[in-house]
């Protein structure tokens, strides 16, 4: 069946949750919202393109950055409500230098930091 | 530094993200929503939390299919507006009877099924 962005639902701001995932490491780099358009860019750029929220812009992963998130494969969930984009990163994933957003446990109630910035 | 739930950063309607990954195979298993109740009841009874908004309840995952989500690490993002659930999963976590939600690819503008239902 043909894929057509337009059948995912979308929330009111027209958006979806995308969760990006190492290719490699299988660790889960970032979350961040794509449009239809969006995701339609991504698709056909094979470069994974997000709907900045604060900006109001589309924002491809590491276009100033050179962070880029190079598309492995794209998959959607049962409710065509959450996409998982399987992503080839280049560089950390994070906007505070590490490879991924989610360097924060709580562990016997305390926040841990598990990752420190690279370079 | 301890841990309090009402720093999470949630939507207009309460709400957060959360993400659940096996502990064992690293796979993406499902996005459902957390309220702050949830995300306390997560950490305090170990069993997997989530806000069902079709239902307007409380969701422990699991509680009535069996196929609970036992959690083993939690991790909020560096905006503080998503989480990470790793968790040992018993059981499919789709309500389809699939491991994962995110069994529907999307390869050559098709979409493609990449799991079957169990039993």
């Amino acid at each position: 069946m043909t894929f057509d962005p337009e059948t995912l639902k979308y929330n009111d701001a027209g958006l979806v949750p995308a969760i990006a995932q190492d290719a490699d490491t299988s660790e889960i780099l970032m979350m961040a919202w794509m449009n239809s358009e969006a995701v339609r860019r991504t698709l056909d750029s094979g470069r994974v393109t997000y709907w900045s929220r604060s900006r109001q812009s589309f924002w491809v992963k590491g276009e100033s950055s050179g962070h880029v998130q190079e598309l492995v494969d794209f998959r959607l969930d049962c409710d065509r409500d959450c996409l998982l984009v399987i992503v080839r990163q280049t560089g950390p994933a994070c906007h505070t230098n590490r490879r991924s957003c989610f360097y924060t446990a709580v562990r016997a109630g305390d926040e841990t930091e598990l990752m420190s910035p690279t370079g």
